[in-house]
């Protein structure tokens, strides 16, 4: 196990009917929010009559600031940044998935900051200090609502590229896992895999003796893995419901990568993806996911092993160890068709004539490698997204 | 799954030689801390003298307050109060386990409050504000270096009471597995037995639809359950430790009970236990828990079952599930024997004459009741305590 510092602030509010607090939640912080959303649904869910209606009754005024499209855009982010500054806003308020959050995160850094918004994005500068931002949940996926971490797409150039620091992580966000249940079934099953990712980048890792959070990050699957199929057959269960939301958020909070270095590899290589082709992110990481498995998988035969034992409850071949490691990949493979997800790139509608353009732009030009677990070069991309074909 | 909130905001700071780091951490909130620890093991190890100079290089002050023992007394809670009202201390720092850290809670909220600081642990008054405080964990057991909780012995009537609130929150917890590795065996296996107790208690639980959390939980018990022999057996074995470690923290810093009612019910009997006898609260549980499943587990034979199962690997007995949750009950037992620890009463040294005292102290002169899992009253109480003979 590695040395590591954790401290996760974010208030958690869970259960049912809790979106109605939300206006108590920002009466400490300010008295004058962005409400910032994606599209209609909120409306017509009525789940915005209910947040207006709290805020009202806390005499909280609102700038609402809408649009916000899967994986978000710069542009409307400097719309917010602007917004923000000439009314005098003081606490920015996210309704939705992990596009609207983490489009609330980069306004909110921006905000305080005289320079260029992207510079953060880029590495550039970092973010000291950023408004406070609170969260209602829609789409359990990202994580975002209690993480660091902010992912936004630079529509100059089709870069889409991610950002963490302490001061964004949500003073509060608020799971009534009742707010899932008018999801598209796709959308479901895209988040099913985004929350999955989140754990196997964690879970495949090179440091030795992580066995506390090897066994907390199975126990979040198996808890995805059993659920998520109940919840696309039975829109308004609750009970399931509450468990996908929760895993989601316990997948990416930031205690399952305790002491260990995490990969991150399919993640880059995903994000190349859906900045040139705009598909799902979940969607786009069910297809690079298992290519990068068998591309990978030799590098650590037992941890594969251990992940089809433990999280797919597969027989050990104890004298075929890589056999039980190839049958875990098939299985999640076979979880993801069964969700409803692509599982290649022509069933996303991806050609295979860009693929080295995006091996080029994950490796920042060949200047740059993706990923931990094993460190992959423009070629290894590459080969990857041939074996995704 | 119920509705919870969910806020922990103590950040930990793990790893090897972290200790000298406390300094640094302190200076945010006070120029001048109140020392407290236990006895002179700080000083053979060198801790004391590492900690010492890292306050010293951040120009720290501080005033020492030793002598904690194992179930903390409100007399040297009541000396620390003083110490830092005159001393004008800003910052407690506990280095220790569970006693050490409780007491320096009991102190911290105790200074700014003009009352007798055990009107709280009676539930008179409640805790609306606290010195900060910040940890340097010796002893994986408590898991106070990440709660909200706190534990006293008033010897006036020698009544052990708890109390909980979010001031209480250390505001940094350094985890140095090596400071473990000169524990004495039988602290260890105390401690191991609390942190299984922490987790079983939230375990046992009426709560329906808890899947993640039973899930985490389970993790962490076989995690425990896993590297507490190896420690044993090889004191400085530093990757064993970590898990125990990071393991009784994570038990106990409320992610594993949210959505679910924990029991409570033994940690409640054995308040009583050490309480009367001043035996060790690790040992008290390993006697008591047991006792207690044989009582309840009729309540609810699947709840054990599963436990027996995933826990401790048990083949189901499906026809006979009974069976199943009595083995896991028994592998529990096993388990303590097996590190040194005492399953009877009469191991402990304890007569059966006070019982009734007990049972009847444990139920406030049968006015209330023990556990959630099943509502103990008096006769309850005498019962399991005569089971653990």
């Amino acid at each position: 196990m590695d040395n590591f510092t954790f401290a996760n602030p974010t208030k958690i509010i869970f259960g049912k009917e809790t979106e109605n607090q939300v206006g108590k939640e920002i009466e400490g912080y300010s008295k004058k929010v962005l409400l910032h959303y994606g599209g209609g649904s909120i409306k017509t869910t009525g789940l915005y009559d209910r947040v207006i209606s709290s805020l009202k009754k806390s005499g909280i005024e609102y700038v609402e600031l809408s649009g916000v499209k899967p994986n978000p855009r710069l542009s409307l982010v400097k719309e917010g940044i602007k917004i923000c500054r000439e009314n005098n806003i003081g606490f920015i308020l996210a309704v939705g998935g992990g596009s609207v959050i983490d489009s609330a995160k980069a306004i909110a850094c921006g905000v305080p900051y005289e320079g260029d918004v992207w510079d953060f994005y880029l590495g550039k500068n970092i973010i000291k200090k950023a408004l406070p931002i609170g969260v209602i949940l829609t789409i359990p996926a990202a994580g975002s609502e209690s993480s660091k971490n902010s992912v936004i797409t630079n529509e100059d150039g089709w870069y889409k590229r991610g950002v963490g620091a302490p001061a964004l992580y949500p003073k509060f966000s608020i799971l009534n896992p009742e707010l899932a249940f008018t999801l598209p079934k796709y959308q479901v099953a895209c988040g099913a895999a985004d929350i999955m990712a989140h754990l196997m980048e964690r879970y495949f890792t090179n440091t030795r003796n992580v066995e506390l959070t090897d066994r907390l990050i199975e126990s979040t699957m198996k808890t995805i893995i059993n659920n998520v199929p109940t919840v696309l057959n039975q829109h308004d269960n609750y009970d399931a419901w509450a468990e996908v939301m929760w895993a989601g958020t316990v997948a990416h909070n930031g205690l399952l990568n305790t002491g260990r270095v995490g990969d991150w590899g399919s993640h880059g290589i995903e994000h190349e993806l859906s900045g040139i082709y705009d598909v799902a992110h979940g969607a786009g990481l069910a297809v690079v996911f298992p290519a990068w498995m068998k591309y990978v998988y030799k590098n650590d035969v037992n941890r594969f092993a251990q992940f089809a034992v433990r999280v797919w409850n597969i027989d050990n071949s104890f004298w075929d160890v890589e056999r039980t490691a190839l049958e875990g990949i098939s299985k999640l493979e076979n979880f993801f068709r069964r969700i409803g997800l692509p599982t290649t790139l022509s069933e996303l509608g991806i050609e295979d004539d860009r693929l080295e353009e995006m091996a080029y732009k994950g490796t920042n030009g060949e200047t740059s490698t993706l990923g931990n677990f094993v460190k992959l070069g423009k070629e290894d991309i590459f080969n990857i997204l041939t074996l995704a074909k």
